[in-house]
């Protein structure tokens, strides 16, 4: 038997799975079918709550909806936060329906002038990313007649340690080298764009405050070295985001507080260059991750060579992640359940597949659940961010799955088969 | 510098790349745009050829469609193989828009109802991966009224050596430990079915061809001993695939003349059990995966910390195999070169990376290519299999790319944005 992750608080319990006070199989009735997301709202507003009561004052809260760009879930979210990051044109139409441009900030190496384009005439601010990408954004501001709102992303010496992906402290595609940004956002300024400030991430998924802590301090100094180089303050600091949330076994969910209280005295005691400056943090994982459930049953259950095999009708078309396929070496278990399962009592060990004929399609190895049959339903956790839209949904011509969002004050049970 | 794969020799050549008689970019203007996919059916039907002339006579050639079903191409390959293999409804259905259901199989370990039904209805073959879907499967052949095609798929005691994915020789979620399966069949005879026979699939993407004639032999031998288990010849004995292509540096074309001479004998000395069977090789990626080029035009050229990035409008959400985040634990380079370039003299050490805002979405890890700049396309080989399909496309929000089939003589210059 190999460990799992820990089932997150909000879906813990003695009988059949709960989610946003509803048994899964009624979730599964409302949406028709398995395989199928739900997303519980009220665990992604008590997360921006417990954001806001953590943080010092003057910070404002992104969400980087590459996390989860399901529009019923970013209509709901919108409104609880104070910016949208988005990373291509696509991202940003969704926003736009949303919010502001001028409340949108779009990151990414790779983009295309029409992309540009589109961001300075709907006045999102561009997150350059390299000299290239500033002289493309003020010509295109010029053809346009636009004055381009325009922040630079800073490639930092610094590294998260412990995180998941590591984007700073190396060689990168993403943003600036330390040692030129300020550079460039002089020659922004001099060019007569509307500067927005700086954008620096380090790296996401971290769990350990403490390294969230040191980065951000790091960042901090950082963005008043920089900005005395520039000589002009800047409107924002973009300190990245980095909060992780535990999917594996042995991780534990992040303490915020503490890098709230840190973050407090380090933005008190800023230099004077940063003074008038705003602060942001941009999450996407830790604001979403936990809040998501996929539900897929079980349609055989088989023996091979002494081990028991729950074959259901999702998969890592859906799951990649899961999977153990999309950014991890080794194969560890998210969480997982037997949705349907009336006591959380006897187990047994068996491993649960996904319908595709391949042996990635692994999404439990040998873990530890009540015994379950053909027409029971699996839960696995964690599926609120990097679920479908990281996932290869098309490979071998299943449906798409459905995504149903629950809890929503605006959008009352909303569904889309996306 | 990292070492890339070998580009396949129909496209090797002196002056920029030519796909299928034309340059990269007349492909490009085509389809209005990059990034984009080329399938050189001229490849794929040479393969086919090569396939037929190799192989002994009474040797059936399936395609697995899972690897591209793409429709032009699907449509253009159907006459020229005598099967096609699927995994899923959506599959089933671009299949039999090109073959009759008798000359279609269906695997794949979590095989819903409605996908049984739909499979008995439409005389497509299941290959039964358990006792509970035979069951399953017989029964919906009793309430269709229609008598079902059934074929057993094994799990065989046998290891291909040296594939890059083992499905035999474990416990497994596909097919029916070879123990147990002459039981099944011999279930499905008494039961009035329409038993079609065996399905025995040792594993994938192989390149030594002595591990492969090992293999193919001892399934051979297998199936011999479950046919005379259950006293009656299969129609079919489909030998699985496992025949591989070379995509990382070291790796050289599999030789599948020495495999089809001893193929030949293996079957010429078969047991009297098999003497009346037909065979069947299902092949996917060794069809089709050399065959395609991804196209993706250069963005951005940045230096970060020494090192040189080309960043192109293209990533991993169109070719998540090439940026080794499916299936693959170490990241190895595939072969990649500068479709616009003019000669292939002077190089310099280069990251691809894509569009993507993150760092997974790296398409080659410090290249030696031809110096290349903004407006340059990148081609990467291998694309042709386990690319578009196989890639989480609606990642980040990007737009689908367009694929082109070049060459086929009943769809000439097919396009489609998928």
């Amino acid at each position: 038997m190999k460990p799992m992750g820990s089932i997150p608080a909000e879906f813990q319990g003695e009988g059949p799975l709960i989610i946003a006070g509803k048994p899964a199989e009624a979730w599964i009735a409302q949406a028709g079918d398995t395989p199928l997301f739900v997303y519980d709202f009220a665990i992604v507003s008590a997360r921006i709550a417990r954001f806001r009561a953590a943080m010092p004052a003057g910070l404002d809260l992104h969400y980087a909806i590459k996390a989860n760009p399901f529009a019923p879930l970013l209509a709901a979210i919108a409104p609880l936060v104070d910016g949208l990051d988005v990373a291509s044109k696509g991202e940003m139409a969704l926003a736009l329906a949303t919010k502001p441009g001028a409340a949108i900030s779009f990151a990414g190496p790779g983009k295309r002038d029409d992309e540009i384009e589109a961001a300075i005439a709907a006045g999102v601010t561009l997150n350059l990313e390299s000299e290239g990408e500033a002289r493309r954004a003020l010509a295109a501001g010029e053809r346009l007649g636009v004055t381009p709102r325009l922040a630079v992303r800073v490639n930092p010496e610094i590294e998260l340690r412990g995180s998941g992906m590591k984007m700073g402290g190396r060689a990168s595609p993403f943003g600036i080298d330390a040692d030129r940004a300020a550079a460039l956002a002089k020659l922004v300024v001099a060019a007569g764009a509307d500067w927005r400030g700086f954008h620096i991430f380090a790296g996401s998924q971290a769990l350990d405050p403490r390294a969230i802590i040191e980065t951000q301090a790091e960042t901090l100094a950082l963005a008043a070295r920089l900005a005395e180089q520039v000589g002009v303050t800047p409107p924002l600091v973009n300190l990245g985001g980095g909060f992780g949330i535990p999917y594996f076994p042995g991780e534990a969910p992040l303490d915020i507080e503490m890098i709230g209280a840190a973050l407090g005295e380090s933005m008190t005691s800023r230099l004077a260059a940063l003074k008038d400056a705003r602060f942001a943090i941009e999450l996407g994982r830790w604001l979403v991750g936990e809040a998501g459930v996929y539900l897929t049953r079980v349609i055989d259950r088989k023996e091979s060579r002494g081990e028991t095999f729950l074959v259901v009708d999702g998969g890592l078309h859906h799951q990649l992640a899961a999977s153990g396929n999309f950014g991890t070496v080794v194969k560890r278990n998210y969480p997982i359940a037997v949705a349907t399962a009336a006591t959380q009592g006897e187990t047994e060990t068996v491993s649960v597949v996904g319908c595709l004929c391949t042996p990635l399609d692994r999404l439990a190895d040998r873990v530890a659940l009540p015994v379950a049959r053909p027409g029971d339903v699996i839960a696995i956790f964690m599926a609120g961010a990097y679920g479908l839209s990281a996932s290869p949904a098309a490979f071998l011509g299943h449906p798409l799955p459905a995504e149903i969002l629950a809890g929503a004050a605006d959008s009352p049970n909303a569904i889309l088969t996306s």
